[in-house]
């Protein structure tokens, strides 16, 4: 018999899942399916990356779940699910860590869904999927907002009225589970470093950074929703409430297609017109293609600056995410220009992806961590089902 | 007979006006009119400062300059206008230096009231008023978006579809008479600064930072309406877009009680809920008061960090507006946590709002410079008649 925890990382059309020993440290395998629909596919890999066997199609979430499962018990002859964690968005201001999933539990989380619009509704809908095709085995949900619920409340704080912050308008912070993996990693790699000012760069299709002491989030360019902070793939990033006010008064356009145009159709696809994916974009020879990098370049590096203020200085930077961590060229930019807080890589060890890539007399370490959001999920999800402290 | 420049700054319910000699270089004499309306008072003074007789009443904009001008004819016979300089908030993208009104222009002027609501209409408002009174003098704009038309695009533009920046959806900065005066006095007072990586905090009720050098703005907080960046006496300054679109959304807030409730009733009124005077906050021994200063140093923190980052370092940092020039403590406080920066206060200099208020040691000079727009305007004022460019 294996007993194993599953993790699901559910988005609009797609479907994360991977599966690790009861331990939640050992990947056993994992899938990926893609263009759910009728078109959609799915694939299977053993822990060492080979293709396990797989229904070819993935027409709903639903059905995607069902055909990885299948697929992982004929490669697991007796395989037991003692827990299924989640990725979910948005844990508002109530949930500070992972929590089993109730019905309750399942309301709050869907009154957040407005806050995270792509990404809430499909994760809960891989919670429901879920929950219908393993009845009886432990829901866990694990928040992309849990980590940063230790900023002091000067960085969560927006200057409006203060009932608006009592009543949960506030600088959230995303991307939680990634910047709790990689400091668990500096802590491992660099306990000196980790003692010291951080600044992570989630760096992928979403992207914020988080200023991070001693494993503790200080601050982070991500607020209220996943709209906040760095330009993204198809997202604004910041931008000024003026702008929206003149949406709305002049231009005439409803919440939903300002929504629409901010969270679909604005980043680096709306500045390049050429692509979301910023691999598409450096092979481009479209001048437009790289003037939407050099955008993206130059607010990286000015909210490095705003996450260092947060700290009162920087000891590392810390790449990861699809972009921070295989994209040498950004690396490259964005801190070319970042020599007065003592920055300066080795080209070929950037070049090379290596953990430390700023040279031997920098000041400041400049390294590549890559993150594993399903490992943090597998040994949340552990630890709940302990009853203790998650990880 | 005196020849002079008369320069009037109008807003809602109050009228600055500043008298110059011919050359707009020598103060001749000013006034201020506030709470224009039945309660509305008008005070004048020489160049000295010492009062000049004036009508207690300032009922409307309109009586408040003709009161002010009867007052300053009083004290120099035979005065007569060649111009009137206007502080204009917003000028767009077309206007990038100051400019002659005429009713094309001003009709272009108006278009752009949606962007600074609280401004925009009251400055021009003080043009209509100022072309009854003196028919046949020139009335001369000036932009407090214009000093910023030199950012490199990546620093102007937003993460929109491109067409957005080409219909003039951008960062345009604002404050721009303040930090050009700043900037020249700076290179009159520290040439070695002025070429160098300047970063201006002009901190009054409304408030923006600048990144300057050698007398150009390379990036500034504040972007497409003087909503964004540091959060000012009523103004939110920088929030998450996501939070409009919840007010829009889940609060069925209409764009005008949205535009109220950012422009009238945020900022650090909002916060402490006791006033948008960062004296009467000071003063106050309400906690909340302490708390909304806390909120803004730390903005002002995380910004002095972004405009550093824009510039790739830092010389100097140089205080003006009614904050900067005249309160120690946001002075020091803010500063107290930019060590990393080569910033150090000497608290003896900063106390006596000395000119230089750093350490001889530190790295990077801080300064105080009063601001001047009035004088701005004067000489831009006299420039634009002389027909050559603005000084």
């Amino acid at each position: 018999m294996t007993r194993a925890v599953l993790v699901l990382n559910a988005g609009s059309s797609s479907l994360k899942v991977a599966l690790f020993d009861a331990g939640g440290e050992r990947l056993l395998a994992r899938g990926q399916a893609d263009r759910i629909g009728p078109e959609g596919g799915l694939q299977l890999q053993d822990a060492q990356g080979a293709p396990l066997p797989a229904p070819a199609a993935a027409a709903s979430h639903q059905a995607a779940l069902a055909g990885a499962i299948a697929g992982f018990r004929a490669g697991l002859p007796g395989l037991e699910l003692i827990a299924v964690g989640h990725r979910v968005v948005h844990g508002g201001d109530a949930f500070t860590g992972p929590v089993a999933v109730t019905p309750a539990v399942l309301a709050q989380l869907e009154a957040l869904s407005p806050l995270a619009p792509l990404h809430q509704p499909h994760n809960l809908a891989g919670i429901r999927a879920a929950m219908a095709e393993f009845p009886g085995v432990p829901q866990i949900a694990c928040f992309d907002t849990a980590f940063h619920r230790s900023h002091p409340w000067v960085n969560d704080v927006f200057a409006l009225p203060r009932e608006f912050y009592d009543q949960g308008v506030r600088r959230y912070g995303f991307h939680g589970l990634s910047y709790d993996h990689v400091t668990g990693e500096l802590a491992r790699l660099a306990p000196h470093l980790w003692e010291g000012r951080v600044v992570i760069a989630h760096l992928g299709n979403g992207a914020s950074m988080c200023a991070v002491q001693r494993g503790r989030s200080v601050a982070s360019t991500m607020g209220f929703s996943a709209l906040d902070g760095l330009p993204m793939g198809t997202r604004c990033g910041q931008i000024d409430p003026g702008v929206i006010l003149y949406l709305m008064d002049q231009r005439g356009m409803t919440a939903a297609a300002i929504a629409d145009l901010l969270y679909r159709r604005s980043g680096l696809l709306g500045l390049s017109g050429v692509s979301n994916d910023m691999r598409v974009l450096e092979a481009s020879d479209n001048p437009d293609a790289a003037r939407a990098i050099d955008h993206f370049v130059f607010r990286c590096q000015r909210e490095v600056g705003a996450m260092a203020a947060a700290l009162g200085g920087i000891d590392a930077l810390v790449f990861c995410g699809g972009i921070g961590e295989h994209s040498t060229l950004v690396r490259a930019r964005i801190c070319e220009r970042l020599g007065w807080m003592g920055i300066e890589l080795d080209h070929s060890r950037n070049a090379a992806h290596a953990t430390v890539i700023s040279s031997d007399l920098a000041r400041t370490t400049v390294m590549v961590v890559p993150t594993d959001e399903e490992r943090v999920i597998a040994r949340a999800a552990r630890a709940v089902l302990a009853g203790g402290a998650p990880v």
